[in-house]
């Protein structure tokens, strides 16, 4: 194998609090969601995905954010290092009266996923992105821009082949050109194979290169750190994943959610890997979290460490 | 990823009905395995272990051997594709008088590990090999060999460096030596990782070839399909797995066991590696033990093509 592209560190980027608690049902109080991203950063994070700006009776997980913003300043959390998913002009100027420097926006890849999860088209959706992201300049706000169903589409399946890289990198473009920051490229329902992952990153990393491509993984299907792996050694350094694989998949019921964390922190950590992230810290933040869930961690590595 | 020594076609040893149950609590009655086996044959099975002549009293999953190789018979199943494991001269001679004709035996890495499970030293259980296999040779049965704790041991830890592989490597070309015809190197408790996988395969592959060199991997800390795609890429062809992913760790209570075979009909589906096996009958076959075993299976990719 040749490992001479693999970065010797990486960034993680935790999404543990919006991507992971969004998709489970119990509700998680505006103080312990607080505690929770102290102890993260605590942990080493450079990045925290927050929590979001949707609407409250579509996701009442975040309905809580503006009350949550007050509790990480009241614990003195670097709000700078937290991302918060935005949809709209709207959830850009509550974010900017609350003091956040950082937001999240969205697309993917599939028509229907799209009008399904945001009621637009993909034209439209850019389109929206587009406003969102003239304001969010003005206001020096950073964006990062997540592309969902890019390996496989809940409703239209799998696509592959030349046209469809070219239209992945398309949209993309388009993204970057608008200021999008960083592009999250998202294995929204964990079909996603080594073979496909190899292709496709090797695509992005020679159009964009390595530092503005993340790779989110979900693990339905257990293959998600042979993927991260495959798109390491390829040279990808940003990788989206969530404290104690937290969250499920809203298509699946039952099925696994986003890649824990501590997944890929005994991958890194085997490989000499530099992550900055303390394992003992994460895998403490993981039990006070799941214990508030009253889950156990779908994750088979975290689940043996704390048997150990 | 230099792909171009992935073989195009691979071997997978089931080794559920023997190292994955002999794990399980809930005593199998004959009918119930050979019916099990019979399915995996259907399936499309080159070489299934399906039972061992170790003491009854030590391993109670496994005290029907007799009467299960007679249900085998009735079902008309293949003997010759069937491997048992044995622990001794007596075993053997036990085998042979009921028409086994191709046999297991096994070893480790760890003094430690070979006194708990054997009681007796690395040299000595290479010593009762030689007996056994002297005598197996004369009553013309094949031999497939176990060396256990290759890639870690829960007493004595992870062992590497230079000096290591060469032990590995003399007790493997000893087990050669006296006509053990293909040797699995197995990671016991599911440490192995894969920059460890490729150091350790990349040896072996220099020094015996692929085609008498299988892996057996634990999915202990979820890391078994990586190191698994790891080692094919650099032309590892055989490798051994457990249907469902029965069989939990004796060392860590409530641990995951050997890695599902559907793991690995996903990956090697997806990466167009030939196995032989039917997924959908797999996966039946599956259904039915762990409907026995009244438990779930540990496989993310099964659990998930069981609600699909």
């Amino acid at each position: 194998m040749n490992k001479l592209l693999r970065p010797k560190k990486i960034k993680i980027v935790e999404v543990g609090p919006r991507d992971g608690l969004q998709n489970e049902k119990k509700i998680i109080k505006s103080t312990e969601k607080a505690k929770l991203i102290k102890m993260l950063f605590n942990a080493g994070c450079e990045e925290v995905e927050a929590g979001s700006f949707v609407r409250a009776d579509k996701i009442p997980q975040m309905a809580d954010v503006n009350n949550l913003i007050g509790e990480l300043k009241k614990l003195n959390i670097d709000l700078s290092k937290c991302t918060f998913l935005v949809p709209n002009l709207q959830g850009l100027e509550r974010a900017y009266n609350l003091g956040i420097t950082k937001i999240a926006v969205f697309t993917a890849t599939s028509e229907t996923f799209n009008k399904k999860n945001i009621n637009a088209s993909i034209d439209e959706s850019l389109k929206r992105i587009e406003e969102l992201a003239k304001v969010a300049v003005t206001y020096k706000i950073e964006m990062r821009g997540y592309i969902s169903t890019v390996f496989g589409c809940p409703y239209e399946g799998i696509k592959e082949g030349q046209n469809y890289l070219k239209f992945l990198t398309d949209l993309a473009r388009q993204l970057f050109a608008i200021k999008i920051n960083e592009i999250s490229f998202g294995d929204t329902i964990g079909v996603a194979h080594p073979d496909q992952v190899e292709e496709f990153s090797s695509h992005l990393l020679e159009k964009f290169g390595n530092k503005k491509i993340a790779l989110h993984f979900h693990d339905t299907r257990g293959m998600a750190i042979t993927n991260i792996l495959t798109a390491l050694n390829l040279g990808v350094e940003i990788f989206d994943s969530s404290l104690g694989g937290l969250g499920g998949c809203p298509y699946a019921k039952g099925a696994t959610g986003n890649v824990a964390t501590e997944d890929l922190l005994n991958l890194f950590n085997n490989l000499k890997v530099e992550s900055g992230l303390d394992l003992k810290k994460y895998a403490e933040a993981s039990k006070f979290i799941l214990n508030e869930l009253e889950k156990e961690t779908t994750s088979k590595f975290l689940l043996n460490y704390f048997k150990a």
